[in-house]
């Protein structure tokens, strides 16, 4: 019998995306339609299918989106170049760099160089930094506040409560806690961020209140490190091998779905959890960037 | 009997003050002397000692300090324009605006008005987002700086321990947990931030390796808190009455030292812990920020 603990990234995202069109519908209103651009370097699979999904759902909403696809051998200084000109296209409100970039390319300098105006993946070190001091005028990266979002439209209580985070990358780890130590409203909570070199993993994870599993493992948590009722994120994505399987391989999360499910209060599918929010958050950033740009308050987005 | 378990922080503040006087030295030989302004704004008799502390470091160590200090009712736009003077001045490569301001003016708007390159302090959101990042390019907070000097100059373990802070403050709370959570050397540990809205904090601490107490209450931290031979820092200044003192008070920390002291492996005293550090800092950071507004690589303070 089918768990009724889920947690449904799709039917969440969709709600936002829904808000979202109507953020765009009023954009154009006022000032026209937001544009968001992407960049692709080379020719990486996964990367081709993550900014195709991108594009479909921007067309979906309206809002106005390319792609410049640059080959593998660009330069990282052809690549600077290109984002300058973006940073300057008043047509342009959002630059979305897709990662992995070739490894001749350092992705720290190329986050820096987007305009933080146009940072709408919220990985510019100033977008960074207004997220921990709690300053919201900034862009959240895309993965962290879309589980935030997770969060509160299944009513997870987050203050006062004990969040684990495992993984402490740039992209969700660390982010992710800046975002639920705050003191404000949905946040309030106790972080502990854990990693690789975590002594006692298992303890720290039976603690959580909520446990937001971003440490790129395959299947890392198991029933017995969570608490009976915990709230469980799982945002990992790794591909494993299966030899039933067309292509040799499938993909799973960082969590033991099918036995942690009987234990956990609340959980996200994966897929169909995280990775629908990281779109709709990252449209939803776009809107704010063209608003912005256009010198709009956010408050035209709360009729 | 005295125990033999104190991290003294004027000891090795003086052990950094000598390799920032060597630095001062290096500095003049190659560009001139490394220039530091401090703003204050008002009165404030604390904010008036602080600075004051300041800038004899500074003149013992050949560092060019001046003091602006304007009257309480100056306006933020007025502030924000002799900041916007000194961070075009040559002359100055470091600026620390000392807190607490007037209520009329935001710290968040002045702190971010500051240069990115002359915020000793480290509170500019570019320098805290670089930071939080792990790029080791920006200016790191003098207090929680001070904290991390003072575990690597005891030899106290980091990596895989479990470091609780008590604190989410922008100053130190937060800075201190992005540096202890990098994977680098002397940080790696598995950190947990605890405040006001923390459940069952004192379990939280019980577990705790290294204890940093941030949290701004008096004598907070007690023995049954401690887990034996914890490593515990005492970041706090609180100011309580004291009947037998001249002036009505006595400062202490967040800790109750007397009774923590026997249970710690190690402790800072307060006075003469945390505080000796965050001058040290901040020198260093000037000699730092002199050395790039030259153009001089960091290994010129190698030798």
């Amino acid at each position: 019998m089918a768990l009724d603990n889920l947690i449904d990234g799709r039917v969440i995202a969709n709600q936002i995306h829904e808000e979202t069109q109507r953020r765009v519908i009023a954009l154009k209103d006022q000032c026209g339609p937001p544009g968001l651009v992407f960049v692709r370097v080379g020719e990486d699979s996964a990367s081709r299918v993550y900014v195709g999904m991108k594009e479909k759902a921007c067309e979906r909403l309206g809002i106005q989106s390319q792609i410049q696809v640059l080959p593998e051998e660009t330069t990282e200084k052809e690549l600077l170049g290109l984002i300058g000109e973006l940073n300057i296209d008043p047509a342009i409100h959002g630059i979305l760099i897709q990662a992995p970039l070739p490894k001749h390319i350092s992705e720290a300098t190329i986050f820096s160089a987007v305009s933080p105006n146009k940072d709408v993946d919220g990985f510019h070190p100033l977008n960074v930094g207004k997220l921990l001091l709690g300053d919201t005028d900034g862009f959240i990266p895309c993965t962290p506040a879309g589980v935030h979002e997770l969060l509160i439209h299944s009513r997870t209580p987050i203050d006062g409560t004990d969040v684990v985070i495992l993984g402490r990358g740039n992209i969700v780890g660390k982010p992710m806690a800046a975002i639920l130590c705050q003191k404000s409203e949905y946040a309030n909570a106790t972080v502990s961020l854990c990693h690789s070199r975590t002594e006692n993993i298992d303890e720290h994870c039976q603690r959580a209140d909520i446990l937001i599993a971003a440490i790129g493992v395959p299947q890392f948590v198991k029933e017995d490190m969570v608490k009976p009722g915990a709230v469980v994120i799982d945002v990992g994505v790794n591909r494993i091998p299966d030899s039933t399987a067309k292509n040799g391989s499938q993909l799973v999360g960082d969590v033991d779905f099918d036995a942690v499910q009987k234990k956990a209060g609340l959980i996200t599918p994966n897929p169909g959890g995280v990775g629908p929010m990281t779109i709709a958050m990252l449209l939803r950033n776009t809107t704010q960037a063209c608003a912005k740009a256009n010198g709009l308050k956010p408050d035209i987005f709360n009729t």
